[in-house]
């Protein structure tokens, strides 16, 4: 489409992504509908549906505007690199929009393959990210590993994940420190 | 009201509730709304919005109608029975109604007070059941905890829900051991 590369379209479509995730914060994927964003960000309805026929469309494009955890560059000791990653996942896990997001993904993606495969794509990223620096601390004697690496990022991310979503509640120092010890046998006290 | 005993309505109630949970199986939470609820029962609307002026009450009564992992009954020894409980967890968080159920309580709990009042409910009867268990267990001489019993919960079930509604893939009984594992310092091998 042409439009697409319109300024004015693209002054509207970032008010209309930004109405997305305020709606979502506010009121859950349900408040998300084409005519709630048009209000909000202040452009016809007709623009909106023109742009994204479905309202899912919508949220899962919304929902990549919020910057989740990822485990990003590992760094050597592995174990020191895990403290402080798991630390600030843990962190993001109580602001209340990776909340939202991560369990809209969770929820959605029972039936919807936009948000399935969003799903699909963070879980492979987390885990291979923790998967690759394991096995290199394997390599380097570091750690003995418990879990194969692919069983790791359920065993690392799911008490942390556990606890913001299901229980509530922040995640203490000694769960974090919990988790990466149940990981394996660590040839250091790092 | 009255109404709630007439037995007509006892039975319209059976209705409504089962076809609110197929809805919510089938399409989601938003799925579950007043006029798909009457057609698929087969009952007026009016009766509907009657007994639940929101939808959303009506969701959380037909998420109630799905049986949930409650950790019931502890028996000795309890690494035995932790075993067995949580692989009754991973095995029925593998069923699509109790991931629709547990994955749309950690999502509308955030904005839906009926919600969050169950999920809190949910999460505290696991804690409270997983954490009595492990005080018998350490006061036995079982168990060294590593972690508060209250910490145990998100310890135990953490990982198996995120491999379950995260990443989508059954729990290897490897996981379920590591987890167990990382629960303390268990005096036998049982």
């Amino acid at each position: 489409m042409t439009s697409e590369a319109d300024p004015r379209f693209l002054r509207s479509r970032e008010a209309i992504l930004n109405a997305a995730r305020e709606l979502l914060l506010e009121g859950g994927p349900a408040a998300v509908t084409h005519v709630q964003v048009a209000g909000r960000a202040g452009v016809g309805r007709a623009t909106v549906y023109r742009h994204w026929p479905r309202a899912e469309l919508l949220l899962v494009e919304a929902m990549a505007t919020v910057p989740m955890p990822f485990l990003d560059k590992p760094t050597v000791p592995t174990r020191a690199w895990l403290r402080l990653e798991l630390t600030a996942i843990a962190r993001q896990l109580d602001l209340d929009d990776v909340r939202a997001v991560s369990t809209t993904l969770a929820n959605s993606a029972l039936w919807d393959q936009n948000m399935d495969a969003r799903r699909a794509q963070f879980a492979d990223i987390l885990a291979n990210r923790l998967a690759g620096a394991l096995d290199d601390a394997q390599a380097r004697g570091e750690i003995t590993l418990t879990l194969t690496s692919r069983d790791a990022a359920a065993m690392a991310i799911g008490p942390i994940y556990y606890r913001s979503t299901i229980e509530r509640a922040p995640t203490d120092p000694s769960l974090i420190e919990a988790a990466i010890a149940a990981l394996g046998t660590w040839s250091t006290d790092q």
